[in-house]
């Protein structure tokens, strides 16, 4: 279990998705465990920008232009100057597991001294079965020494399929503008040695700075929104993703895990910028948390690609009310869904059942 | 926050209950946490036998004899011969809050060498909110240098009232019969520094081994039902309980934590002793579970013994197809609240807003 082994697992079944601005230097402390993989770089901003990638990694790089080029006209769901732009790396990925990890998190270091392996984990968690139906409390029992406790019903036990792996962070948490305002000096220094899966029926704030999935069983729900450039509201293209997510896992019987493996996040961002990106978002999630606790999806809806254009009508006609970016919004996850399947062919109607063919 | 106040928290509201076969040899570990506190044992078995308490304590003892006496007819809802007798020390109690704890649960210690004093812990657990309705990715947000992270509604930051706070174990794992069979040697040695929220709408499986709970909330729905001599399963009271508990406490809008605080648990039972009182349970489980999923309590249940009257007319109805076991714990259902609105007049009719009366 420890260490690095000669071929990492899923090699070739795992894309490492990185959107940026800037050089990739903070690859150099990832080298170990991402030399392996390879790297899709979504480039956001300045396409003319060069971004420079240390030697020695295997990636494709995407700017704008190339965006604009593969998607003609459905490029306008795809965000720009906002790190949402990634979700363009899920979309031309062919490979069954996505990790995506931010350009400020570093390798952070378990209590014992040692360099955590975040995508290894992040495997281990995607491999392993959720279990969303009933709480264990000594957590994930799939792990070394820990099992179901008593009282867990033994039905209940070969789990379901684990669709998404969120990890957190150590160092700067994962605040909002007022938080970040109101303690600017709190630093997350606590290792929780927990992996649990989040229940059904309970929504969860999913970071897009270090989060692993099963882009073939959840990849078309992964879409981070419109964000950024023209757009009224910043920093809840994650929160979108992961309402999405959560409500089509639900509906599928998929599980989402949360909790290790930890990451360093090295620097905070602007609390000043961050404010005026989210104070939309802020009063706007009062009523975006009930709708996304009310939806129901109909049985009908048996792929994700059907779960989410459904979604997007539901978005239209109940948010839509709040204001006109809803009807943006559900246009634009209607474009993404088309886009999505545009790439991915065959998938595009596959029932998970039978898991999409690839 | 370290070591023991000199006047420890709650000094005055809060009960220890201990049920026991055996000379309580075990409190001397206990004796720095525990000993300015008011202790009530529950004798369990032979109530010739004297039970020595170690000198210093402040404790009342109750036998058979005594539950008897108090409770005249009503005694046939207190189980004989097994650890499920604890909850009629909940209902002498004339204290807000309950600690209970089994008598081979050690002092367990932290990650650093330092004796936890888990009976502060709880009472920490209790007097913070907790956050049923939406998942917080950094556990709990109370605690010192954790917060509430981006995307968690800003409206739901107050959190509920906690009501009961399920604490873990070190060592022995709480495994079922079959689990402990096939893992005969699986010790927990893993420390989560967690709390959490049990989020509304997810059951889970409470372990009576170190609870502590708010009785003026939730007391009477802290029935551990029929177990031992006379009946047909045993090792399931404290999973009715939490079962009943977390139903009821969903419906009044009251939160249930788990994780810390650990004790040690010294000895694994007998797992074919424990075979042979689990195994109705272990299917009749498979069938109790889509009940507790199922069952809505109508508004009109407004207290805590409304809503526990209500759920068991719903067990006569529902599981008395299951097999006769049931319509006799429905009866001794009604009989606990019958006994308990006895034992605490002015709390029988209280609406749980206002708090019940002493």
């Amino acid at each position: 279990m420890a260490g690095t082994p000669a071929t990492p697992l899923l090699k070739d079944e795992l894309d490492i998705v990185i959107p940026t601005i800037r050089n990739l230097d903070f690859l150099e402390m990832w080298r170990p465990f991402f030399q392996q993989y390879h790297l899709i770089i979504v480039q956001d901003g300045d396409p003319s920008k060069t971004i420079r990638v240390p030697d020695g990694f295997d990636y494709e790089l995407y700017n704008r232009n190339d965006i604009n080029r593969i998607l003609g006209p459905k490029a306008s769901c795809i965000s720009f100057k906002d790190s949402a732009c990634r979700c363009f790396g899920y979309m031309v990925s062919k490979k069954k597991y996505i990790y995506t990890i931010d350009d400020d998190c570093f390798v952070a270091k378990d209590p014992s001294g040692k360099d955590i392996n975040a995508l290894e984990q992040h495997i281990k968690n995607l491999l392993t079965p959720s279990t969303p139906f009933f709480f264990n409390t000594l957590y994930d029992p799939y792990r070394d020494g820990a099992d179901f406790v008593r009282g867990y019903p033994f039905s209940l036990r070969e789990g379901v399929p684990t669709a998404v792996s969120h990890g957190l962070w150590l160092n700067i948490p994962d605040y909002d503008a007022p938080t970040q305002l109101v303690k600017p000096r709190e630093r997350n220094t606590r290792y929780v040695d927990a992996v649990m899966t989040i229940p059904k029926g309970t929504l969860f704030p999913m970071c897009g700075m270090n989060l692993g999935f099963n882009r073939e069983l959840i990849g078309p729900a992964m879409y981070f929104g419109l964000m950024g450039d023209g757009q009224p509201i910043g920093r809840y293209d994650d929160m979108w993703a992961g309402w999405c997510t959560k409500l089509i896992c639900d509906h599928m019987g998929l599980g989402i895990k949360t909790g290790l493996p930890y990451i360093w996040h090295s620097k905070a961002s602007n609390p000043f910028v961050n404010l005026k990106k989210e104070y939309k978002g802020i009063y706007w999630q009062e009523e975006l948390i009930p709708f996304f606790q009310s939806v129901i999806l109909p049985k009908e809806c048996t792929t994700v690609q059907k779960c989410y254009i459904e979604l997007s009508k539901q978005v239209r006609a109940k948010l839509g009310k709040i204001d006109e970016y809803f009807i943006k919004l559900a246009d634009a996850m209607v474009t993404w869904i088309e886009a999505w399947d545009e790439l991915n062919p065959s998938g595009a109607s596959a029932e998970v059942r039978n898991g999409p063919a690839k």
